[in-house]
């Protein structure tokens, strides 16, 4: 295959992680026998810095040319706590997802066996969770309609019926491939845009008799994934309750710094970790690769390149079990290695394997 | 002193554990002299069934009469899943608090020694956290401008600058007589009503100097509360964000059972559990009536009544020492209590006091 990607490596730790997803994508294309082609971009804080805007025009048409987007993370603390502030590093972001249609967000939670012990749950209840949030991307609250002045301020949460049905299509697809249980999220007894919710999944659901749907208020969602975290398969919901739930479950699994994500839609997908810019460490070397490197697995895969991707994951656990880890992950007393010396060493053993 | 006490049963357990809740407030009563009169009220899927209307005029009434309501749980099963219900047990909660002005609501979580073991999270995370979650109730989506038909359908999350400044004063007031810690939770970053949350927290920060606030994004705080529950002392946000996060808290101490709720504003006050029906354990007295009773402690306390609620809170915290608890709670292998039993228990410690 002949795969056109674009790099955006965006702000704080960004560049260095995105280094290291670029090595690993690298090494497996030579492996398989894939030829790739980088196009790099700027984006968030630093392409405000350089252009006055975080998701400038040139940085749209790269992701328009490439096949997939490598993201790695926006944002920086000069633009927080400043309420006024014009631009801000988040609306590259967000500029992104909607110019790109990207109106799912994949993000699956996992648990690692070495690090269990880091969850903030008892190991019994969260030992072998494994599900995936859905959150649609491109609607709601985040692009609706909205209105600010000293005395009053309003946003909208606007769905529509087709928006709801694809992203709900999307998600029986993985529940199909998965453990065939759907949980559909939304606040049904108070918003009138969760009753839209309900009643289009109440409608899609006899399409997917294979599939065990339920459906679940998101208080109570915020609850259970804590309480009862192997409850889920596919979890769906809509941006805002998405933005809070898939970050509840990321701390859940006690490997933050190991989830990666995928956002797809109507144009080219876009791969990144769920973890932030991480401002206070750049430049130090100590951020945590894998998030990004199992983004690039996460590509892989959506080209249906399954091997590629299993390869990553193998080598990934391999450097987890040779305890070839950063900082915040090393067992105690063990040496920690820089973010660039674990992404050579995955690089090394795809290399080698 | 004098008290004129709405009591609001409703639905499911609720009945149960208000008579647990009226016992107890009963015994305190004579035992400090005051006097009390109690009318009872219907509300929620019981007042549908009744009259067609889950909070009826004449319910109101009798809460506009009282100097506290004291309420228990609405909802009934019946009335879920259903997106074309005309009426809804929830309706009636969200008329109770538009009609008494409930802006306020505060829910302490609290983690009890003897049950941290039932807390999700390790123990040492969560042992000895201690925080108010300070949630608008009268505003945001659950009651701005909403629209639905079969293609579309939005709701409006709006606020007024005077909505928010009384909100983030009843969260001063809370935290100068804590630790004087306020972590104000919003979305900052996407939402037009966020910022104006934000403006005005600002603005409005310099007149507790004694109190350090500090700024929180709301996936960064359903993160956190995980992580770290010790950071809070008191939180204060919006009505939606409010919803799935004081579910989140309360679920992290391991006493869900056991957590009160005040809800204050322009009229009579309201104090309930923060639980909900519990339909399926209806009429089984199995449900645990501490957190009914707990919020007749708060109830006292709201009027200063402080020896009166310190004296609920003594025979409560005896009642789980001497191990008179209901099911869930109780310890293996120990005998469990019915409802009535423990309700009896302490309202008899209080007697002998
Ligand atoms: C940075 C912010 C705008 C963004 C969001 O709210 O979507 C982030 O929290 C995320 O989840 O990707
Ligand atoms: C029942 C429901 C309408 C209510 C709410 O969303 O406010 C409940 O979840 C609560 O938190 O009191």
């Amino acid at each position: 295959m002949n795969l056109k990607i674009a790099v955006l490596p965006g702000d704080g730790i960004g560049p260095e992680i995105s280094r290291q997803g670029v090595d690993v994508m690298t090494a497996v294309c030579e492996k398989f026998g894939h030829a790739v082609e980088y196009r790099y971009a700027i984006c968030g804080a630093d392409a405000i810095d350089k252009v006055g805007d975080p998701f400038p025009e040139e940085t749209f048409e790269t992701c328009l040319w490439a096949d997939a987007v490598l993201f790695s993370a926006v944002g920086d603390p000069k633009f927080d706590n400043d309420p006024n502030a014009k631009v801000r590093p988040e609306q590259g972001l967000l500029a992104m997802r909607k110019k790109l249609g990207l109106f799912a967000n994949i993000r699956p939670v996992e648990t690692f066996r070495c690090l269990i012990h880091k969850s903030p749950l008892r190991a019994e209840l969260v030992e072998g969770a494994d599900f995936i949030c859905i959150r649609e991307l491109t609607g709601g609250m985040y692009f609706g309609e909205k209105y600010e002045d000293n005395d009053r301020a309003y946003d909208t949460n606007a769905y529509t019926r087709p928006e709801i049905e694809r992203i709900l299509h999307v998600a029986y697809s993985y529940a199909r491939r998965r453990r065939r249980h759907l949980t559909v999220v939304d606040k049904a007894n108070v918003l009138a845009s969760s009753r839209l919710w309900r009643k289009v999944a109440q409608e899609i659901a006899p399409q997917y008799p294979d599939v065990d749907t339920d459906y679940m208020y998101v208080d109570n969602a915020a609850m259970r994934m804590i309480q009862e975290p192997r409850f889920f398969d596919v979890m769906v919901t809509e941006n805002t309750f998405g933005d809070i739930l898939t970050d509840e479950g990321s701390v859940i699994s006690g490997s933050m710094g190991l989830l990666p994500s995928a956002s797809t839609g109507e144009k080219t997908p876009v791969f990144e970790p769920i973890h932030g810019s991480w401002p206070q460490a750049k430049g130090m070397n100590i951020a945590n690769p894998l998030a990004q490197i199992l983004s690039v697995a996460m590509l892989f895969e959506y080209f249906n390149l399954m091997e590629e991707g299993a390869l990553i994951r193998k080598a990934v656990n391999a450097s987890l079990d040779a305890n070839v880890r950063t900082p915040e992950i090393q067992v105690e007393g063990g040496a920690t290695y820089g973010t660039d010396a674990v992404g050579a060493w995955i690089a090394d053993y795809i290399r080698q394997a």
